[in-house]
């Protein structure tokens, strides 16, 4: 990905900047503070970006109650994210505010004690977390003045920006590998946006992307996941905000998160951190666990050898959604890892098809892959002894069991066919 | 379907019944009254049975602050419901409460000024609003002692099934036709309740269920929408319910609601009317409009013909979800549109699919083909001038556009493939 330190694609005649509490960018490497913009990467150190912020001061049961009289959606927690007050009020997919679910059929499977949750994620408007962050971009892309919202994608992130973009009545162009099977395609298409078709693999596509942000041809263009990357990123912060709200105001003991770029990963613990220090939940421990795919577990493969940096891979596993060889926040998430006492484990394809059917039959919950890898990683991480059954744990689940049905599809099907008649159905032995 | 008019299938040993504010059943033919019990006709009459209740009398005040504050599902309005005080505290899939969504994009392209609503039920947990009826189901389930829950069903009702028996701990084993589609099967399936394929069509699909209920070898069964099906339907005034307080407690002008059965729509005119009379909403004219597809239109051709019956058709349209022939409250649909000054109205399978591409392209909602024919039936009502405009609109979306993919498959695609070049992509045209 090329890396751009200033702001050429700013279209002239751009808006004052109001994002909320956004009080401008700072590198996570050298600390260096730039002032609200689409940037991503630092000018003195190519360190990536994030968002700094002045955060509400005062009596925290008072912002609790703020929030909690809120929207059924990421916007109760407007005060602490990149957006304007008024965020609410614009045409937007209002994601979030998906349910915490006990799971106490799944917890007695695993031999979970203190509690076992999952935060399902499948309920939010094109069932995926990528709503949230979205979300985000979207309001960065007004705020900057962006009138096309762009992405590379191979999934939940083309329907996400197609259908954000759709209702906030921008134009959307995503760019996906020309061999997308057809199902896809549609889930990308069907928002009515441009889809590009790109002759080449999806490493291809982004190299592309890259190229059109530099280019006069990509002015007035917000790529979420580039140009618009340190707010996108921010969405993820909502998952820590929920979770906590929804568990009373309480830190979880454990939580289960994959990891794709591993940036949801680092914006979890940076959402569970800024409760902390906002006073709106307690300080105490909370450990914090990454689940990879085996078939593509840079992050894990580091964290087990003790290393500080992560060795790309090549991604071969049905788990899609969290196939990135060479992920950017990786070195950021064995920080993590260490510093909460927690782990980064990984699973293979045939454990998360299991887990998959584990969640589905349990609770009632199909998950996409990336929820099959958070649920097998849990399993494999009580028998290791790394996560504490007795504490209590919440695993996330990311995506909709309907975007992969293909994964689960060779292993299930019907218990049993007859003929349409009682003594067919005695023999088969089901009437009990 | 064979009627049963007494309760041979309740297990010995049933506990006694608590479904709150649920005081019996009685018949929508002669009104008779029946005690509650897994019966879904009149033993006098054979006319269909539905709950009738002892509502909370007080002030609508009180009662509205009571709701307001109860939980983000449609247990908010378990005083409402056959369901106990309790139900929420219940391992269950807690549906509803989904987006009432302002849809001003779609108002401008159809010329609606007076304010057009999507109520976009595909956010449930499995994703249509079969949850919402389900999980009444389930309840009854409970409270008669049933362990196994069951179903026949082509689509949504199947994964609906499935996924509240899961998470309920209860068995489920649901019936289809042998040669459905994979997709559809592995969606049934991944619950892991017994799945059973019957060699032969959705009817004998359900002259099978029939003769089942009535045999000892169902004893212990509850099919959600046979003999628990007067619970089971209450589920649809949630919809009703959730509208108004959406609206800030309030009718709206017009409702455009599918007709498979034709159960939801008379259901919906039911919450209205218990809302109207708890005091909870103002008294004023409503109006609710039937869509069906033309492939499937039964009851659409009966009230264009003026006719008190519906004549059965032999379905052929992609809205498979509506594609019920002979529909069982076709004559009620019949009277309600009559009585509040709607219409039935239909369209053919091409203007379902521009109907479920407008919506995506306008609002960014990816609708079931059942909320294509509720957004094709909604534009040409106001061609015909049936619908009025200039009145506030709500459009129900049902169910999800991930689940009917084979809708828009043929007309949804790239809009060009290029090689991975900028040259290639100023070429093409898109970059503006």
């Amino acid at each position: 990905m090329a890396v751009q330190t200033a702001a050429p694609t700013t279209p002239s005649g751009t808006p004052s900047v109001d994002l909320g509490p956004a009080a401008g960018l700072s590198c996570r490497e050298c600390g260096e503070r730039f002032p609200l913009g689409p940037i991503f990467a630092c000018a003195h150190c190519f360190g990536p970006l994030e968002v700094a912020y002045d955060l509400p001061a005062g009596d925290p049961e008072q912002l609790r109650k703020r929030i909690e009289s809120g929207p059924a959606s990421i916007w109760r927690y407007a005060p602490l994210l990149p957006v304007p007050a008024d965020v609410a009020d614009k045409p937007n997919l209002n994601p979030g505010w998906t349910p915490l679910v006990k799971a106490d059929n799944l917890a007695r499977e695993l031999g979970v004690t203190g509690g076992l949750y999952v935060k399902d994620d499948s309920g939010n408007p094109t069932h995926s977390f990528k709503d949230r962050v979205v979300a985000q971009a979207l309001e960065a892309a007004r705020a900057f003045g962006f009138t096309t919202l762009s992405c590379s994608s191979t999934g939940n992130l083309a329907g996400a920006v197609g259908a954000a973009a759709a209702r906030a009545g921008l134009r959307s162009c995503v760019f996906i590998p020309h061999d997308l099977e057809q199902g896809k395609v549609v889930m990308a298409a069907v928002y009515g946006g441009d889809l590009v078709g790109i002759e080449g693999t999806y490493d291809d596509v982004n190299r592309f992307c890259s190229e059109l942000i530099g280019d006069p041809l990509g002015e007035g263009w917000g790529f979420v996941n580039v140009n618009l990357r340190p707010y996108y990123a921010e969405g993820s912060k909502t998952l820590a905000y929920e979770i906590c709200e929804q568990l009373g105001w309480r830190l979880p003991d454990q939580i289960v998160v994959p990891i794709a770029s591993g940036s949801q990963l680092t914006k979890i613990d940076k959402g569970l951190r800024e409760l902390i220090a906002l006073g709106l939940v307690e300080d105490r421990p909370y450990k914090i666990f990454g689940a990879q795919a085996e078939g593509c577990s840079p992050v894990s493969a580091a964290f087990k050898a003790g290393h500080d940096v992560v060795r790309p891979q090549k991604p071969d596993t049905i788990a899609k959604s969290l196939a990135i060889g060479n992920p950017a926040d990786g070195p950021y998430v064995l920080d993590i890892a260490r510093r909460t006492g927690g782990a980064v484990e990984d699973v293979d394809d045939a454990r998360i098809v299991d887990a998959i059917k584990l969640l589905a039959r349990t609770e009632g919950i199909f998950a996409e892959t990336a929820g099959g890898v958070t649920v097998g990683v849990t399993r494999k991480l009580i028998e290791t002894g790394a996560l504490d059954p007795a504490l209590t744990t919440v695993v996330l689940n990311t995506g909709d069991g309907l975007k992969t049905l293909d994964a689960v599809a060779p292993t299930t099907g019907p218990t049993t066919t007859i003929r349409p008649s009682l003594d067919a159905f005695r023999d088969a032995g089901l009437a009990h």
